[in-house]
């Protein structure tokens, strides 16, 4: 078909890279979020995009969308496939086990270095939520700039917005380039007087779980740092990239240890450094954090996906899957969702029982409603 | 087939008809009575059996199955028909409108009468909870003596157990045989003060809208205290029981007034009788009446249909349609009842504005989820 606009192609450097992990089962949502459909696969914010596919949309401005490569558990592969079906076979890669984030990144760095030795990647979840995709991008662009010319390991920290205890906190030590600074101390999740004090201090900013680097320069952070893991991936040199890598990984992933590239890595390495940014960033770790990022009505309450007719009720949250309409009446600050099968009716300020709430059905109920 | 047992038929008057009423939307018991499928024709307390069978199943000691007839509205006779299979065509009394219990019972006594000038008959509810049903037949049968014996319109008055603030009561005068005394008062719904009195008296029952009287004995009181009601069927003389009933009806029904028999006639009438009696009766007339006359757990939680895991939540009533799992946190004295298309969160306290909201889900959404 002829057409009388030709689309500006975005330069985008061909050395660059981005993993996606897309491997979750998103426990804290449940039930919305299900074992066999996570959160990163749902249209969360009703907006006919799930997580992972906005996900990959956002990162299409700053690599070539044939070096977007995902990581996922290998019971994802078909919902992967439905969800982003132009990708290729070899750019979705299939964890046999669930062995947290290092083993992953890991992976994805052989990988990617194997097919470009002069790779550079970007490292994100797939079930964050971003408001602000141009900040997003330019940020991203100038840390890849500054990785690409350091020995560096790069963390995306953002800037915090009120003091959250539900995040881990990164201190920022000098300023060595426009907003990317040394990272002076990694901080668990702190309790509320301290989270305020982290929010005052301005020196404080929210972990967000991207990263940016060399592939290089992380299998050699890997090998320093966490020989265990490194170990792992050195036995399949030469078979990344090759017919015989899933085979190889089908046999030595399982056997790796399972732990996350902060505890392995960022924590000890010398490297590190925190680009300091601002793009309407959230994690939507549990039901209050899409509350917080979700509009509102008038009595503060947040409608997904049904008809709500709703008394003496404010804060809550209603996610039902469906065509239903949900009636309430002198319903305070709860989340109500229901998912077909399970309806849940919980305080917010409860949901961090959630897990725990999985767990009592799972035995009592099995896997039937997981 | 043969067999060892011959069951012995119980003696049953022939002249005794029973005359259940079954023409209700229930609304009050939305989203889980629905006017597709009141509540009448539910399996209330899972036992197999809905409320319109419990209601026949227990008069079958009283009267031949022959001699009950069902009034309802049109809409329900496919409904009454699958419930009730055993029953001939001219037993099932088509309403072509609601006219509320007078025209109804005014219409039964004139087809009964039709059929048999000798008859008496029972006429009852088809969505009330009897507990006891041996009292409950013994009670009957006094009550068939009583009116066969007198010029008596006759009510069943229970014996209140509790301060009953939703249902009418009657005051009871002097005793004239057995259980059974004349009427002193109706009294509506009291508030609560004062159903206290009436609860302390002993003077008091409440109105179970379970009546006896012969078929000439209630067409009568309607001539006399109802003149306009038993016009409407007086035009239709000659026409009961034949094939022009049901043309007469559908001609002349919607044009009758709509007004209840105690307002057309108990209250009026002076030959007005009431039997006292006990036999574990509940009007089932809402959610409380319900979750009141249903089993409860350690936490005092009513569950009707479904698997519920519930934590600090006590005193409420969970329906649900279906293999629904149901997680309930910080609940307390609520109704939750999930219809499939509908799911109502509600306090028992504020259940009396369910109505309201029905109301309200019509102007919104039409008929949809009515």
């Amino acid at each position: 078909m002829a057409s009388f606009f030709i689309k500006q192609e975005t330069m985008v450097n061909p050395h660059r890279y981005c993993v996606i992990m897309c491997g979750g089962i998103g426990s804290r949502f449940w039930p919305y979020s299900r074992s066999s459909r996570p959160k990163q696969f749902i249209d969360f914010l009703g907006i006919g995009r799930s997580l992972l596919q906005m996900s990959y949309d956002r990162v299409l401005d700053i690599v070539p969308p044939e070096n977007v490569v995902i990581l996922t558990n290998e019971q994802y592969a078909s919902l992967v496939r439905e969800q982003l079906p132009g990708l290729a076979d070899h750019q979705i890669l299939l964890e046999p086990a669930r062995r947290n984030t290092a083993p992953c990144i890991a992976w994805a760095a052989y990988h990617i270095a194997a097919r470009d030795p002069e790779a550079s990647i970007i490292v994100a979840p797939s079930d964050h939520l971003i408001t602000r995709e141009g900040v997003f991008v330019d940020a991203v662009l100038a840390g890849f700039e500054f990785v690409e010319g350091n020995d560096a390991l790069l963390t995306l920290g953002i800037k915090p917005t009120r003091p959250e205890t539900g995040y881990g906190y990164i201190q920022v030590g000098a300023a060595v380039s426009g907003d990317i600074h040394k990272v002076k101390t990694f901080t668990e999740k702190p309790r509320l007087e301290l989270a305020r004090v982290f929010l005052e201090s301005g020196e404080f900013f929210w972990n967000s779980g991207i990263f940016l680097w060399k592939a290089d320069t992380i299998i050699k952070a890997l090998k320093e740092n966490a020989p265990d893991v490194a170990n792992t991936f050195e036995r399949g040199a030469g078979l990344f990239g090759t017919p015989a890598e899933a085979d190889f990984i089908r046999e030595n992933f399982p056997g790796c240890m399972s732990i996350s590239i902060d505890f392995a890595v960022m924590e000890k390495a010398r490297n590190v450094y925190v680009e300091c940014v601002s793009f309407g960033w959230s994690d939507l770790g549990a039901w209050s954090a899409l509350y917080d990022n979700s509009p509102k009505n008038r009595d503060g309450n947040v409608t997904q996906n049904c008809s709500v007719l709703a008394y003496n009720s404010t804060g809550n949250i209603f996610a039902v899957n469906g065509e239903k309409l949900l009636v309430v009446d002198g319903l305070k600050d709860y989340i109500v969702a229901d998912a077909g099968d399970v309806l849940l009716i919980c305080p917010k300020a409860e949901e961090q029982r959630i897990k725990q709430m999985v767990n009592d059905v799972k035995l009592a109920h099995g896997d039937k409603y997981l």
